[in-house]
């Protein structure tokens, strides 16, 4: 018998999900649509069929646990706590739930803490004990890793770096406050940083031909790619604030990589040689030349069911 | 025969000892001259004589270990690292040389970490494993306590929250950088901010008749308690900024409680008040209402030395 771990990715809109061995393979994954279970009970019964059919057809596999990644997911808990993005209201007991359809360990943590254990056992920081991945979709998600544990805080809600404040009074940001990390370092912070500099520079741009509401991260990046100047500016000023909140963070729990995930890390070294650079000219003396800034170790179309996998087979090697 | 800790507090100009039991009682304590020992040899010579002599008097005492806070103490490897306000450059080897002359464990911290360590052991957090100690003196240090552990990290020189970004380009840092949170959440940053509302503000103010050189924190907290406008406002922007620092890093530890500590804290409720108020005001929703913002539970004159004592007696402990 081979083991092998259920790891679940929920989404707003779809579920993916996977059954994943030791060494970070996926035997087999699936998905289904979120969305199109508005009750929480008939989402648990469907996601459990889901995962005993795969098992039925392996007979060879043996599954040892679940992991789950969720929006605003407790891990003390094993709760989904007032996700605005799901259908499901209040506190859900998911991990409960859960393991009254099939009677293993569960364990549930949000999208960026799964990313960061999926980090640790399966990428690129198999061997460190400190580090910080961030993820740079829609929105900033971050996981803290110190000392080997994931960092949950006393609400087990810690590592929300997206909402940390950089700029007092600045952006509106979707949680009802200003300023946030994430409306500046994210794919749509680049958007929002492209549309500023559209309004202070005078140079042409192919980016004054693409209706604002259609512009993205991507075609921003592409534009940069062709030295157009507004693209190049934006991708520097987005550059400058992610590097604000990465040499900040630094200061406060010295890792050893910053993992850079998601749709604007995908600009790549056009965003992490000046990454790089803001953060050792603004970092702390002490911690010059310390951090890695470095793109994730794990393919992005598996990151979230390895690293919801990830969650129980770190608690299984402990 | 009682077990008893050697807390060693290594200041610029004093260095302070005592031999302290398990309950956070101090036996005895003495103190020395930091600045008489250029050569660190002979310092350490002197504080092993020292207390050698302490347990010679006592002989029901038994020395079970050696705590030190020191500046720039790099925990990982028992050393004080390039400290400014010390005689000994380079690379120290503290606790190596400590461990020649009194051969018991030796572990050595900065202050803001003992200082946590300290509250964590005999103080106000007994019974928490996150929480966050900021000492508000000259400076601002920071002793971060995650999960029952203080977070060292990959360098063991983490938790320097004095030295993370608050103001891009703001006041000047003894560090050669700008905008410190230390430059504004501190006495001494209390002391600049009433200078910045002496030029600004109109009001007539008690603070106008005291040369800048001789402002201090308690001048200015005396002043506000007699509603001086300026000390008020002053204490107020103090608070806010305090508060910044606070809730960013709320946001990436999610601690039950940050205790603050130390000459700008002794300025009590008038600070404390505004402080959680901003840090209501600001912090993450999923936060507001967690995090208590306490006073030290320890007593300031043995703080220093309790806290590096608790070094051992938390080792021992686990």
């Amino acid at each position: 018998m081979k083991e092998v771990v259920a790891g679940i990715d929920i989404g707003g809109t779809n579920t993916a999900f996977g059954l994943v061995d030791r060494t970070g393979k996926i035997s087999v994954d699936s998905s289904l649509k979120t969305t199109e279970y508005p009750e929480i009970g008939d989402f648990v019964a469907a996601i459990a069929t889901a995962i005993k059919k795969l098992l039925a057809k392996r007979p060879t596999l043996k599954l040892v646990g679940i992991g789950i990644g969720a929006p605003n997911a407790n891990y003390h808990k094993g709760t989904i706590e007032l996700a605005p993005n799901l259908a499901w209201k209040g506190i859900v007991p998911l991990a409960d739930l859960m393991r009254k359809k099939i009677n293993v360990p569960i364990k549930i943590t949000n999208d960026a803490n799964a990313a960061a254990i999926g980090e640790m056992i399966f990428g690129g920081a198999k061997k460190m004990k400190d580090f910080i991945v961030l993820t740079l979709g829609t929105g900033l998600g971050s996981g803290i890793v110190i000392n080997g544990q994931v960092v949950y805080g006393h609400t087990g809600f810690a590592g929300e770096l997206g909402h940390t404040t950089v700029v007092p009074g600045g952006r509106a940001c979707g949680c009802g406050r200003n300023g946030c990390y994430e409306t500046y370092a994210s794919a749509s912070g680049l958007v929002r940083t492209a549309l500023l500099m559209l309004s202070e520079m005078r140079e042409e741009s192919v980016l004054r031909n693409i209706p604002p509401g259609e512009l993205t991260s991507r075609k921003i990046a592409e534009a940069a790619r062709k030295k157009d100047p507004i693209a190049l500016k934006a991708m520097d000023f987005t550059a400058e604030k992610l590097a604000f909140g990465i040499y900040n963070a630094i200061g406060f729990s010295s890792p050893e990589a910053v993992f850079l995930f998601g749709g604007l890390a995908n600009a790549g070294e056009m965003l992490f040689k000046p990454v790089r650079k803001y953060v050792e000219q603004n970092v702390q003396p002490i911690f010059r030349g310390t951090v890695k800034i470095l793109p994730s170790g794990i393919p992005e179309s598996n990151a979230a069911v390895l690293g919801a996998a990830a969650l129980i087979w770190n608690e299984l090697i402990k």
